[in-house]
């Protein structure tokens, strides 16, 4: 028995059935899931997010290899009081993707897809070539040129075609557009598909079931296209909503100062992101000049009274070094949000103080070094 | 308040009280620690291995970076009934020494080292480094010359020394174990100290609760030094000895076909294993020439009525190809299990018979490429 599937809605007001080739509104515009209730039932014996299930719109449990409940651990044995660290990195693929890509990929097999295709320079790409291994589904992902070769030998490993794309992120998910269209396959995409976010809400979940029935001060994420921002809010959302924390926390979303499209719409007062030229950063995961969701991130976090900051490539080096001297061993990226933290709590700032939570959201592992 | 820690006991009926500068018994043998009644009190709230912190020996709980508590998995959706695989390779620093690093590094708090040493080629040497800069204790990390430089990379980046030794891994042993003699710095051995083990026993305890209260009928480990059959046999034992389960699980252990001398002895119904000259392998994390607890593998395995199996290279290949058509991104060494399952289930042995785990041991991340 399948239980049935939340709507794709539009900010134009059109809703629709989701369905393998349907990836954004006739409009043009992304999709969302139609709201419902909150069903908070959490599965004590089950260590995934698939604890949460009854409050997952897809049900996809059997595909799962263990993501999500990842460690929440204090962030220095002492000398850092109320700082803590959720260890995304240890996923089964490296990085928190795996929440949303086991969603997209049941989703998928739901849906009757006999193909999909993703486009990733990064972790979703990997992410969603191992779900789609595991599930059987065919899956061609297309990568810039550039993209290391290690990267390209696990995606090819896990029996996924890769297309490697000249140009930009940019061009990559074009192209990646292009042949869904022309092709109908099933678009795995992490930016466009909101069932991505069914995956990632429940690091908001987890956050609240962790520290013991309640959410902490802030919340300092990462934003690039903004996949664990909008999902940690619908789940803090959701849990406030419910009844079941009176208040959300402030989301802080951290930007690299050299590709910062949505700290500068924030600082302008904007409701939506306008594209950057974007400079060279070591943190290429949130390399985003162009945000589809933009808007939606800038909601997130006005709506929980937080702000959108940037850090320095020297910031995130810091923090990366400050990390590993401390057993905990990232990829750049993922050393960009407790940049912030450190940021934040030497400048005095109000979204430093009390209970501070950020994710460390990729492996060290994944570089070729 | 510290509980009491167990003694060491040696086989020649020597015992001591664990101390930073002790590592083998004055007769030279290897140490064990002197049994403890199983306090079986699983904490459901905790998802790290710390909720068996009743029946760990060592308190360490705060130096947790989450290990253990390994998502445990169907080894196919269809096609593949009643194997599972337990992916140990998401652990926090990407293998499953995680589990007994965690002990070594909290005893040598506990007992007041002010510096430890470890000697390790592999997932060891990374994983002591990753908790001994958590605990804040110094580190020195002895490796063979050929190491790759990503290693040493990450060993450096936590903030370890690192001292490379020409010679073979049994050189590099020795070079660590001279340094700790002169030095009095703790040794952090995997091989050595039998802490380690009280990480490694709670992988039987996982098993027994992620099964629903029950062991399966054969557990597949892979064997070098033998650290994860020593402590899952510790573990299951106790579990039959405090009447929780009626039954101890088969132990198969496997080893690569060109490095086998567990494997030599057991065939020749020796309670001893003599050291071998070996082939080079691309199982290098199990290419133990002359493992220090030989005879204690083949214990564990005689005990269980189970037995030493080895693969070929060929199988190797062929098992880690299979696991990353399925989603499962592993080094080498961690398709040995695997591989052995496999050749078992085609043979139609009895030890492929019911319900079978095999371990994926460390991440496919980890190598340079
Ligand atoms: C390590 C890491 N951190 C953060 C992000 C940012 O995620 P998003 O683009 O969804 O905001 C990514 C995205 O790939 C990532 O790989
Ligand atoms: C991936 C992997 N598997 C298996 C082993 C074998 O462990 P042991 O030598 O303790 O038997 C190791 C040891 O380093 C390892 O790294
Ligand atoms: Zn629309
Ligand atoms: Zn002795």
């Amino acid at each position: 028995m399948t239980r049935d599937l939340p709507d794709y809605v539009c900010a134009c007001g059109r809703s629709s059935v989701p369905s393998a080739g349907r990836w954004r509104c006739d409009c043009g515009g992304t999709l969302d899931l139609a709201p419902v209730p909150l069903a908070w039932n959490p599965r004590a014996g089950d260590h995934s997010l698939w604890r949460y299930r009854d409050a997952i719109a897809v049900p996809g449990r059997e595909l799962s290899l263990g993501e999500g409940m990842t460690p929440l651990v204090d962030a220095a044995l002492d000398g850092e009081p109320g700082v803590r660290l959720k260890l995304e990195y240890a996923s089964p693929t490296g990085s928190f993707k795996d929440r949303g890509a086991v969603m997209l990929v049941a989703l998928a097999r739901l849906l009757g897809a006999d193909r999909l295709v993703a486009d990733s320079s990064g972790n979703a790409g990997t992410a969603v070539a191992a779900y789609a291994a595991r599930a059987g589904v065919p899956a061609e992902i297309f990568v810039p040129a550039g993209t290391s070769e290690k990267k390209l030998h696990q995606i090819r490993g896990h029996g996924a075609r890769v297309t490697v794309v000249e140009g930009t992120r940019e061009d990559t998910a074009r192209a990646a557009a292009g042949h869904v269209e022309r092709t109908g396959a099933f678009y795995a995409s992490h930016v466009y598909n909101p069932y991505f976010y069914e995956g990632t809400k429940t690091y908001a979940f987890e956050l609240f079931e962790q520290l013991g029935g309640r959410v902490p001060d802030t919340v300092v994420l990462p934003a690039g296209n903004g996949t664990l921002v909008i999902g940690a809010h619908l789940g803090f959302a959701a849990l406030r909503e419910a009844g079941l924390s009176g208040r959300v926390p402030r989301i802080v979303a951290v930007q690299a100062e050299r590709c910062a499209p949505v700290a500068a719409a924030f600082a302008a007062g904007r409701a939506e992101v306008a594209p950057v030229a974007a400079g060279p950063t070591v943190a290429e995961g949130i390399a985003i000049a162009a945000p589809a969701r933009g808007a939606r991130i800038l909601a997130a976090v006005r709506d929980t009274g937080g702000a959108v900051v940037t850090v320095s490539e020297q910031e995130v080096a810091g923090s990366h070094a400050a990390l590993a001297a401390r057993g905990l061993w990232v990829e750049p990226t993922a050393a960009v949000a407790y940049a912030a933290v450190r940021r934040l709590r030497a400048e005095g700032s109000p979204y430093a103080e009390g209970e501070v939570v950020a994710p460390l959201c990729g492996s060290g592992l994944k570089a070729s070094l």
